[in-house]
C-alpha cells in the first residue's frame, strides 16, 4: 500500500527540523540586507524559455530544466518555459520589465531556490537555494564596497568566524598576463592553470604552464611572484602596464573602502581567478577555516545586463554559497523543537482545546493527544515523544473540582492547579 | 537594448513591498500553526511524474506542469518530472517515504508555491501560495475541531474579522438525499445544484433540480427546508435515516468542540458542499464579509492519503485562502519600507561606509548614496527617494571637525554631532 518513493533525484525533503534551521539562515541573511537598504525581490519558478536563449553559455544551457507546453501543445514535445538556473537572468529581465519604476541605483536580494539538471552526486543538488545580492546601475567603488560589507555581515550573522575575502580583479588579471609576456591567445588557460594554486602544488600547476605554451622561466617567475608570501612583486609587475596599474588601483580602493572591517579580513590574492566571461573588474571569493572551498564569492560585471536581456548598466553582487554553509553546520546538533506544553485526553475533551487556546494565548506552543488510547501511560509517552516540557492531565476527577494536573516531564513531579490558574502557572514554568 | 518582458503568463514578479507584505503573512500563519505543534514541511518543486499518474482526476491532471527529460533524452519529447499541483499528493507521497520515523499522528503545515497549466485569467494564477495544514494518523474528532481552531486563530491574526465557519458532513449530506428521497444515481448533480444556494435564487435552484429528475414537490421541499433560517426542520429529516444521524452526529461533535470559539463562529450548513471526491467526514468552509468567495476550507478525507499512494491513513485538514486574502487586502494602503538613515558621498568616502556600519550596528536601516553626483540637492533628492527618515551629511568640512551634520527629512531641521556620537543620536531619534 505504502509508497516508500524518495524524492526525485538531486532533491530534498526538508522535515521540521530543516526548515527551521534553514528559513532561520535565509531570515539572518535577509536582516542582513535588509539593513543595507537592499530590497527583496521574488520572481516566478520559471521565465519564458527565451529568456535564456542564447543568454548562458553551452554548459549552463545543458542544465535548465525545460517545461513542456500545456494542453494539447504538449504532444508536439517542445517546452516554452524553463525553471529558473540562478537569480542573475531573473534580474537582468526585472531591471528591464520594470526600468525607471525601480529606485536608482537598484540594490536587491533574491534568497531562493534555483533549479539545475545537473548530474545528481553527493552534495551536489539539482534545487538548491542561492542567495544573491546586488546592486544595479552604480559604477561606484562604494557600491563594489558595501556588497564586501553585506557579505561579510551575512557570514559573521551565520556565526562563522576566521573568514578571509581574497580579492582580486579581472583587470589585475589581464595585466598580469600582459606584465609578464603571456601571449594573448593563452590568456584564459594560464588563468585557469593559475587558478589552481590554491589546491595544487606549484610545480605541477608549473609544469602545467610550460605544456599549455609558456616558456619555462615565464612560467616559474609567474608562479614563483603569485605565491610569495607578499604581494610586493606582482604590484611591482602590474605597475608596468596600463592595465595592470588600472587592475592594482581597483583592488586597492577595494582594500580602503573595507578598511573598516577587522583586520587581514580583506586580502589581495593576486592568483585568484573567478567567471571568466562574467566579471569585468573587482572580484573577491570568501574561504572559512572549516569550510570546504569558497563560502560565498561577487564582483562586478558592467556588461552582463546588457547581455542577458536587460538595460545597459553597471552592475556589482555577491551570493552566499547558504547550502553549503548549512551543510557544514549540519554537523552541529540543534535543539529540537518540542511542545511546551502537551494536554491528554481521559474522557473530559470537550474543555480540552479551550484549556489548549487558553495555554497557546501564553505563547506556549501545545499540543492535544489526538490518539485512540485512554490510557494515561500511553499518552505520556507520546508527550514524551514531543518532548513535551509540561503535560497536563484533566479527566473526569480534574474535572469536578476544577483542577488540573501539571506534570513536570523532566521530574516527574506533579502539581495540581486550579482551572482559572492553569494559563499563568504554565507560563512561570516556561 | 532594453527587454520590456513580463514574467510568464500567470505568474508575477514581486518587488519589495509585496515580497514584505507576503512574508509577513506566510509568517503570521505559520506561527500560529506552529503554536498548535504542527510541523512545517518543505517538498521539492516537482514530484516523480509517476507520484501524480492516475492519482488526480482527468481535469486537474490536464493542469499540471510537466518537465522535459534532461540532456540527450531531451529530444525525446518525454517528461519524467512534473512541478506540484497542490501540498496534498507530496504530503501523502512524504508519509509513505518516512513512514514511522514521523511523529503520530502527524501534524504538518506547508506554506509554499504551486504551479498549475491553467487558462489565465484575472486573478487567476499559473504560480500561487498554498496554504495548508494537515493531521494525518488520527481519527479523533479532536483532530478535525483542532484545524477549524488553527485555521481560525490564523484568520484572526491576518485580522480578518466578521468570518464564519460554515460546517457539514459528507454522511450529513447523503443522509439528506435519502431522507428526501433522491434517487442515489442522481446525488452528485443534486448537491452540486444546492451548493449554488448561496449564490442563486431558490427557484432557479429549484427548476434546475427538477430539469436534473427530482419531482417538484421533492425539490421545493429539499430547498425550502435548506434555506430556512433554521436548521430544525433539516436535523429532523436527517434523524429519519441511519446516515443522516450519523452525519448529524459528527456536525454536532464538531460544533461541540468549537464551542470556546466566538458565539456563531461555527454554524451547521447542510447546504454546503466541497469537493465531493475528496471529502469523507466533516467540511467546512469560511466566509468573511468583504471577502469574495470562501476564504478557507477544509475537512476529513480519510481514504485519500492511501489513494495517492500513501499508506491508508486517516487524515483531516484545512486551506486558509491566503493569495485571495492578500488580493483583498492589498486594497488596503501598506505603510512603505524606507531608509532609516541615508549616507550622503560628499568627498570623504573613505569613512562612509565604516560610519554605515556603525549606524547599522544601533538596528537602522541604512543607505549610502551609490550615484555619481557630487552634488548636496541631488543626493538629498535620492534620500527623498529612498523614504529616508534622517540624511548624514559628511564632507571634507564635517571630516576636518570630527563631526557629521544630521538633517531630519521630514522637518528640514540640521544639526551638527560629534563623529563619536552620531550613533547613539540617531538611535534616539529614531
Amino acid at each position: 500500500m505504502a509508497q516508500a518513493a524518495e524524492p526525485p533525484s538531486g532533491t530534498r525533503d526538508f522535515l521540521a527540523q530543516d526548515v527551521r534551521r534553514r528559513e532561520a539562515a535565509f531570515d539572518t541573511i535577509g536582516a542582513v540586507f535588509d539593513r543595507y537598504g537592499f530590497d527583496p525581490l521574488e520572481t516566478p519558478a520559471f521565465e519564458r524559455l527565451e529568456v535564456f536563449t542564447g543568454k548562458l553559455g553551452e554548459e549552463a544551457s545543458a542544465l535548465i530544466f525545460k517545461i513542456l507546453k500545456r494542453g494539447v501543445h504538449e504532444a508536439s514535445g517542445e517546452a516554452d518555459l524553463a525553471l529558473r538556473y540562478d537569480h542573475t537572468v531573473p534580474l537582468a529581465r526585472v531591471v528591464g520589465t520594470y526600468g525607471s519604476t525601480l529606485p536608482s541605483p537598484y540594490k536587491r536580494y533574491a534568497i531562493g531556490p534555483v533549479w539545475r539538471a545537473d548530474r545528481a552526486a553527493k552534495g551536489r543538488f539539482r534545487e538548491f537555494v542561492q542567495c544573491d545580492v546586488d546592486t544595479v546601475g552604480s559604477a561606484s567603488p562604494l557600491a563594489d564596497a558595501e556588497i564586501v560589507w553585506a557579505v561579510h555581515d551575512g557570514l559573521e550573522a551565520l556565526g562563522i568566524h576566521g573568514f578571509q575575502f581574497l580579492v582580486n580583479s579581472r583587470q589585475a588579471l589581464r595585466g598580469l598576463l600582459e606584465a609578464y609576456g603571456v601571449d594573448p591567445t593563452l590568456g584564459d588557460v594560464v588563468l585557469g592553470s593559475l587558478d589552481k594554486l590554491d589546491k595544487v602544488a606549484p610545480d605541477t600547476v608549473c609544469a602545467e604552464l610550460v605544456e599549455r605554451g609558456l616558456t619555462t622561466a615565464t612560467a616559474e617567475d609567474l608562479v614563483a611572484d603569485l605565491i610569495a608570501p607578499n604581494t610586493n612583486r606582482v604590484r611591482k609587475q602590474l605597475d608596468t602596464t596600463e592595465r595592470g596599474r588600472h587592475g592594482l588601483a581597483e583592488v586597492d580602493r577595494l582594500l580602503e573602502l573595507t578598511a573598516g572591517l577587522p583586520a587581514d579580513r580583506v586580502v589581495f590574492t593576486p592568483r585568484m581567478v573567478r567567471g571568466l566571461d562574467y566579471y569585468t573588474g573587482p572580484i573577491f571569493e570568501v574561504t572559512a577555516t572549516g569550510y570546504p572551498g569558497s563560502i560565498a564569492s561577487g564582483g562586478r560585471y558592467d556588461g552582463l545586463v546588457a547581455k542577458l536581456g536587460g538595460p545597459d548598466l553597471p552592475a556589482c553582487g555577491g551570493s552566499i554559497g547558504v547550502e553549503r554553509i548549512l551543510a557544514t553546520q549540519a554537523a552541529v546538533q540543534t535543539a529540537q523543537h518540542g511542545l511546551d506544553v502537551a494536554l491528554t485526553v481521559l474522557g473530559a475533551e470537550d474543555d480540552v482545546l479551550r484549556l489548549a487556546a487558553e495555554i497557546r494565548a501564553q505563547g506556549l506552543r501545545t499540543g492535544v493527544y489526538l490518539g485512540s488510547s485512554g490510557k494515561l501511560a500511553k499518552q505520556l509517552r507520546w508527550a514524551h515523544d514531543q518532548r513535551a516540557r509540561l503535560v497536563l492531565i484533566y479527566g473526569p476527577e480534574e474535572r469536578d473540582v476544577h483542577e488540573v494536573t501539571v506534570r513536570d516531564m523532566e521530574s516527574g513531579e506533579q502539581t495540581r492547579v486550579p482551572l482559572a490558574e492553569v494559563g499563568s502557572y504554565v507560563r512561570l514554568r516556561r
